[in-house]
C-alpha cells in the first residue's frame, strides 16, 4: 500500500542555518530521501496522509494545514522538545516527535558541562595566566538527573565508570537502566540535599517550568553544581544568579537560557563560575542524520501499521 | 620486626602550597600517620631503613642524605613523575615514586579537556555573547593513547561508553585491557593518520621528549585535537603553535605546557583552540590521601620484605 506523505515546506528554503532551527535547504532534500527509504512516496500536502514538518517558528502554520487537508493523519515534528507546538497537541491526529533521538550528543554535553563546572572550566579559559585551582572530581559523587527520557538514559551510560551514585527522576515509576535509584519527581526536595551535580534533562511542561528555582538551590548541599541541557525555561535565572551569589550554588553549565538566546547586556555572562554554550549540545550533520533515521522509520512503521516512534502524549504535551 | 621509616624533611615546612608542590604542613603529619598504618616507626632519618621523600625542588638533599646514611635501603618519592630526579636512581637504593595513584583524577581531566577541544569550550567560555557553534562528538572517533601506565588504564575505561576506537600505544607488549589495540610506541606515526584524540600520558624520558613535535602534527588528520596531562616537554610548543597555526592542529587540552609555568607573555595563551589549565588535574586533598595509601601499603610491603609498588626502573627512569 502506498503511504503518502507530505513535507512541510513544499519547497527548500535557501538561506537557513542550523537544522535545529532549521535548516531547511539541504535538510529538506535529505528528509525526501528518508520518507522514500521509509516506502513512502512524497507527494504534495493536499494530498498528504502523513506530513513531516520541518517549518521554524511556532504551531499557526501547521493548524491552518491540518484545518484545510483532513486527509492528514500523522504529523512527524523535528524537534525533540515540542513545548511550543503544545496548541497543536488538541488536534486529533497523531503527532511524533524526535525526542530521544539526539540523546547522545546532548548526553556527553552534559558530562562535559559538569566536568567542566567541577574543574573551573570557565577561569582557566578566561584567565591568561598560570592559576592553579583545585580541580573536584566527578567520581563518586551524587548525580541527580531531572528527567528519565533519551538524555539522562545515555548519562547514566557515560557515568557508569565515574562510581558515581545516580538517581533519576522520572514521571513513569520504570527503572532506569543503570541508575541506583529511579524516584519520581516530587522526590526532588527529598533528594537535594544529597545531590552534588543537578542535571535537568526532562520536558519542559507548565509544572516543569522554574523546577529549579530558590526553594531548589537553597536545599543543595556546598558545592553543589548545575547542568541545564533541556529548555531554559526550567530554571528560575534570577534565583540562579542570587544562589551563584549567595555561594548556595557553585557553578553551572547551560547549553540553554531563559531568555533565549541570551541578550548580550544580561549579567549572567559576567560570571565566571557559569558556561553558556548556546544551545549547541548537538550538532546539525548530527541532528539531520538522526531526524532522517526516525523518518524513514516512523514511515515505514505508519505504512504497517505500527505504533510510531517519538509519539507525543497529548495530556502531557511531550 | 620494627620498620623504621624516616620523613624529610624532619619537621613541617609551613605555608607550602599545594602537596604536588608540595605541601609540607599538613601533608608531613598525614604522611607519619600514614607509615604508622603501615606497620612502621617513624624515626630520625639518620635511623631510618626507609625513607618518605616529601621535600620540593632537586635530588641534591637527597642525595647528601644517601650519603650521609647509609641505612636508607629504600626512598618513597611524592610525584608520579619522577623525571627531575634521575640523578639519584644510579644510586643502589630502591625507589618508588606514586605512579598510577592519581591516575583516576587525572584521566578525568583528560576526558574533559577531550570533550572541551571538540566542543569548543575556550571559545564559548571567552565570547559573552549568545554564539552557537556546532560541537563534534567523541562518540566514535579513534583516540590514541601516548602511554600506557596507570592513566592511560583509567581513560580507557572512562571512553568504554563512548564507542571510540582506542589504540594504547605503550613500552610493554601487554595489551591494555579495554582498549581496540595496543602497540609499540614506534608505531606513532603509522597511527596518527587516523587519529582524531591524540592524548599524552607517558613518562618524560630523554626519547618522549618532544615525542609531539612538527613532523607528528603534520600527519594528523583535519580536525584533529591533542590533549597533554603529562608532561611539557612532550610536546614541541613552537610546532604546537605552528600547527594550530596552519590548522593542522584543530585545538589542544593542555593541563602542562614547556616552559611550565606558561610565562602570562606566552603566546600560547592567545590561541582560542587552546584551554590550558595550569597542571591542576589533581586535587591537593586526593593527591595526599592517594600519597599516604601508597606510603601505607609500601611500609607494610617494605617490613614484609614483598616487592614495593610503583617501582621505579633505573634504567628508564619512571
Amino acid at each position: 500500500m502506498e503511504v503518502k506523505i507530505g513535507i512541510a515546506p513544499e519547497k527548500a528554503i535557501e538561506g537557513v542555518g542550523r537544522p535545529t532551527d532549521v535548516a531547511l535547504g539541504p535538510l529538506r532534500d535529505q528528509v525526501a530521501q528518508a520518507v522514500t527509504r521509509g516506502g513512502g512516496t512524497v507527494v504534495p500536502v493536499q494530498e498528504a496522509e502523513g506530513l513531516v514538518w520541518l517549518l521554524p517558528g511556532g504551531p499557526e502554520p501547521l493548524l491552518e494545514a491540518l484545518d484545510a487537508h483532513p486527509g492528514i493523519r500523522w504529523v512527524q515534528l523535528p524537534w525533540a522538545g515540542v513545548e511550543h507546538f503544545k496548541e497543536a497537541f488538541k488536534r486529533p491526529q497523531t503527532f511524533t516527535c524526535a525526542k530521544g533521538s539526539f540523546a547522545k550528543q546532548v548526553s556527553e554535553h552534559a558530562l562535559m558541562l559538569a566536568l567542566a563546572c567541577l574543574r573551573d572550566l570557565v577561569r582557566h579559559a578566561r584567565t591568561p595566566s598560570w592559576r592553579p585551582i583545585d580541580p573536584r572530581s566527578l567520581g563518586g559523587l551524587s548525580v541527580t538527573i531531572l528527567g528519565g527520557g533519551g538524555i539522562a538514559t545515555e548519562l547514566v551510560a557515560l557515568l557508569q565508570p565515574f562510581g558515581c551514585r545516580i538517581r533519576v527522576l522520572r514521571r513513569s515509576p520504570e527503572p532506569l537502566p543503570g541508575a541506583d535509584a529511579t524516584l519520581p519527581i516530587g522526590e526532588l526536595h527529598a533528594v537535594l540535599p544529597d545531590t552534588d551535580v543537578l542535571v535537568v534533562a526532562l520536558a519542559l511542561t507548565p509544572e516543569t517550568r522554574h523546577i529549579v528555582g530558590a526553594p531548589e538551590f537553597a536545599l543543595l548541599p556546598p558545592g553543589a553544581v548545575l547542568v541545564n541541557v533541556a529548555r531554559g525555561p526550567h530554571v528560575d535565572t534570577d534565583a540562579l544568579m542570587a544562589a551563584l551569589d549567595s555561594g548556595a550554588l557553585t557553578a553551572a553549565g547551560l547549553d540553554v537560557t531563559d531568555p533565549e538566546p541570551l541578550p548580550a547586556d544580561h549579567p549572567l555572562w559576567g560570571y565566571d563560575q557559569v558556561l553558556i554554550t548556546s544551545h549547541c549540545a548537538d550538532s546539525s550533520d548530527y541532528v539531520a542524520r538522526k531526524l532522517c533515521e526516525r523518518v524513514t522509520e516512523n514511515v515505514r512503521r505508519f505504512g504497517a501499521g505500527e505504533e510510531l516512534e517519538g509519539l507525543v502524549d497529548p495530556d502531557t504535551g511531550y
